[in-house]
């Protein structure tokens, strides 16, 4: 982070100080480097080929670059609390974390080395704790609504976690690696991974896949493969599913072009394979002629048949349409206008968005193993684990996302709140004093209003041309510009830009302090 | 850190962030893994049983955790300049660093994980280069002043970042690691480090020392010999240097029991030889048989001697009397009362210390090598590499200092500045309103006076004892504890407590935000 951005990011933490200030909870800073040791205790270790960065130090013992901190805290807490009077306990931290991506891309959006913002909040029991998620949800909400970025809240899976109760926070974006799918009719958002479309749901306006067939390279329609490989590496999975080849002429045809697999479609249609995720090219280990077990899955849409690849180098599995609960399901992402998986009404917009915030309610996936436990109120003989919740923002993501959407085509733009600076004053040369007036004047004023909380103002007194000032002030996207100029001398007036407010105007330099401050309101 | 040290960690960032903003430097944030390639273009980097902690990622790649940014910081702002007028440029920033220590140890002070402020200077020539290092040594005196905790300067080994103008700063502490000598007439502070003293200096009180011999177990005196290994292994050196061996009466003469031998002293005596550091325990070299040179280096206090050990395993050197540039000197540490090596005339005072700060000249050590260049105002057509310098300050590591130094017997004692909360107020259940009253009356006046940057206020609502809550106030180390109890409702006054300035009163709630912000200014 260069200084602007490094401003950038310091006012973001301290917006996320007060809010977590709001739910009572207290700001930590734990160890960047953990032991593997713990990551063991709770099954998390995954060794080779993991996103783990190892570190190696003189006594060769095996450590770890913490990805997040559920272990060490547990942990902490753990040795810490005895009794239900210790809780609820909620702690947080801003912090670096390392993750070691297969493939790191966009800059800060999927770097290895990045900052989040980590809440674990500790109760006496499940009812407590869902009530702790819920005020944390709140905050959330108020955090993002006082940032002033547009956001999307949705039914998340919770993975790797634990528990079965998640939200995630996201920006739409077209930059954005997440897809989420939002009703038009129960206004629902969810995570695309979280929906199986079942056969049946779906309208009859889909195309007649019946003449769909996978050798057919020709023709309206084709259908594609996708591949993957079980854990064990014992299972080669070959998916069948129906795409177009050719362009089609109305924008809901042309979407489908994109139409790729679904992977927990995949997962749900094969409840015995633990597949593996993050593979190069698993196509790589069938062209080598894999010796274990092949088994072929195809979407319903398409006709039951054999791929007639490779018998002879395969012990090839039956073929298996794919269904989950004995429904048929479809094997494909879902799409703009699918029926609505929750209320079956409504159509589904699929929005592509950046994740930038996630919390979990964990229950007692790591209080359990880690042995954190407490006397309970009912019974005081008797421990038992604490109820525990996590509560994610991304922080230096949330940097690179807020600027991606919100910049346009002369540079960056800001909310005045995380701004590097919200008012930029350029006087020309001889003008600095005036400059100087009006910024103190304009700081009593901000302070009345109750706009000082987004009022920091920079005066660029550098030796350069106003043009290139105004054009560099543009690029970085201070939300305020005031340029003191020729007209202050003849006129008494200053200009005034602000682009998002589409603002740019003379006015009075005595009506300065009351204008700008209410922009930084609004702003 | 947990809650309360995080609070005092922030409040020294914001601190720090004052006085570097004081100077002209900006804030930026580098990455903590960083590439063992730029470090083998500067020569830092040692390889195998060095303090880098490395890092192993899926790709193999050379990976290191950052211990300090010089070459990160060069390489980076050698893409970005190009001539003299982007220059001086100042950036520091405040983040976590890491060190394989081989002894970690007393927590904060030496860990392997700690944080730490660096500030980088870049400037076109050196007298620019000496200005801002001028510069930066006011604001550094400019923060340890207002951090309000006693500290010394003095003048350091620039060691192996380059350059040639060096100075620590330190608290003076019995838990210190340093040993910084203080002449009683010229004043000069400097790192022991630094200090070669010669024999014919030393006065004449000294004891007769003739009569010790490395044999003599008895006795008033004897010596002592140190082992220490050259890096290429092949030289063996032992050092004997006279000490005594039984505890003496006086206070000057106890402290010679503790005598040491002065490493500086053996590497100045033997200035072919490379010696190793951090060696475990180089007699066991000795022991096992080493096979190369073997060299005995005598303080010129002692007899000239053989010193009979091992002939038969050991190819061994004539023994050395240990002289530098032609004169005998010492190979023993200085000690209270010796003659000052600067002014010849004072007495010196052997402090022990806790660093905390350490600023150093560069000149061209990292810019050459990396190629961080600009053009000249008197050549454009030329580059020359950038001036530099680098500003550290231990901040974890100043945390523990403080709180070491100015403990008391009742707990912890913070300056009013970085204290997790200023004021503490507890209030009888019942007085919680008129509590909060007196808050705001505290927070106007301590506006008005200027003491708000010294103001935190937090009430002690707990339900728990009042009794319990004062000894954890104290055990916390609030500069001002505020009890609201009986004698508010009898009396309407409130007690005021003040470890610091030994208060302790019962005073008129209307007086309490004078007291108390004139108080704060004080601490």
């Amino acid at each position: 982070m260069l200084p602007l951005g490094q401003r950038v990011l310091q006012k973001l933490e301290s917006l996320i100080d007060k809010h977590m200030t709001s739910v009572g909870a207290s700001k930590v800073s734990l160890s960047s480097i953990t032991s593997q040791a713990l990551w063991e205790r709770t099954g998390r270790y995954s060794g080779h080929g993991s996103e783990f960065f190892k570190v190696e130090d003189r006594r060769e013992a095996q450590l770890l670059l913490s990805p997040t901190h559920e272990e060490e805290i547990t942990s902490l807490v753990g040795s810490m609390i005895k009794s239900y009077k210790d809780v609820p306990l909620r702690l947080y931290q801003v912090s670096r974390k390392y993750r070691d991506e297969a493939r790191p891309r966009q800059g800060l959006l999927r770097g290895r080395e990045f900052i989040m913002k980590d809440l674990y909040t500790f109760d006496e029991d499940e009812p407590k704790a869902r009530e702790t998620y819920d005020q944390v949800r709140l905050a959330y909400n108020a955090f993002f609504t006082e940032l002033g970025v547009p956001f999307v809240v949705a039914q998340a899976d919770s993975g790797s976690m634990g528990g079965d109760l998640s939200h995630e926070y996201h920006l739409v974006s077209p930059n954005g690696e997440d897809s989420i799918v939002k009703c038009n009719e129960c206004n629902t958002a969810i995570n695309d991974e979280l929906i199986i479309s079942e056969y049946d749901r779906i309208e009859s306006k889909q195309e007649d896949y019946s003449a769909v067939s996978p050798k057919s390279a020709y023709g309206k329609t084709e259908s594609s493969s996708w591949y993957g490989l079980s854990k064990d590496k014992r299972v080669l999975v070959e998916a069948i599913y129906p795409t177009y080849s050719t362009m089609q002429s109305t924008p809901t045809e042309i979407s489908r072009v994109k139409n790729q697999v679904h992977l927990p479609a995949v997962r749900a249609a094969l409840p015995g394979v633990e597949l593996q995720t993050g593979l190069e090219d698993p196509r790589k280990l069938w062209q080598g002629g894999f010796d274990h077990m092949h088994l072929t899955l195809i979407d319903p849409r398409l006709p039951a048949m054999n791929t007639g690849r490779g018998e002879s180098h395969y012990a090839t599995h039956d073929n298996v349409r794919a269904r989950m609960d004995g429904k048929d399901i479809l094997l494909t992402k879902p799409l703009d206008g699918d029926l609505c998986t929750n209320c079956r009404r409504g159509h589904v917009e699929v929005l592509t968005a950046i994740e930038v915030g996630h919390t979990f309610h964990l229950g007692t996936r790591y209080s359990k193993p880690l042995k954190a436990s407490i006397a309970t109120l009912s019974n005081s003989n008797q421990v038992t684990p604490v109820e525990m919740g996590c509560h994610g923002i991304g922080v230096s993501r949330l940097v690179a996302a807020i600027a991606s959407i919100m910049s346009d085509t002369k540079g960056l733009v800001w909310p005045a709140i995380i701004s590097p600076f919200s008012v930029v004053v350029v006087p020309l040369p001889g003008l600095e004093t005036a400059a100087e007036e009006i910024i103190s004047k304009l700081q009593f004023t901000a302070y009345m209003k109750g706009a000082n909380d987004k009022l920091d103002v920079i005066l660029d007194d550098r030796n350069k041309r106003i043009g290139w000032q105004l054009h560099d002030a543009d690029l970085i996207g201070y939300p305020i510009i005031i340029v003191v100029g020729k007209s202050y001398e003849k006129e008494g007036t200053v200009q005034v830009q602000c682009r998002r407010l589409d603002f740019n105007q003379h006015v009075a330099a005595d009506a300065v302090p009351d204008l700008v401050s209410d922009q930084l309101l609004e702003l």
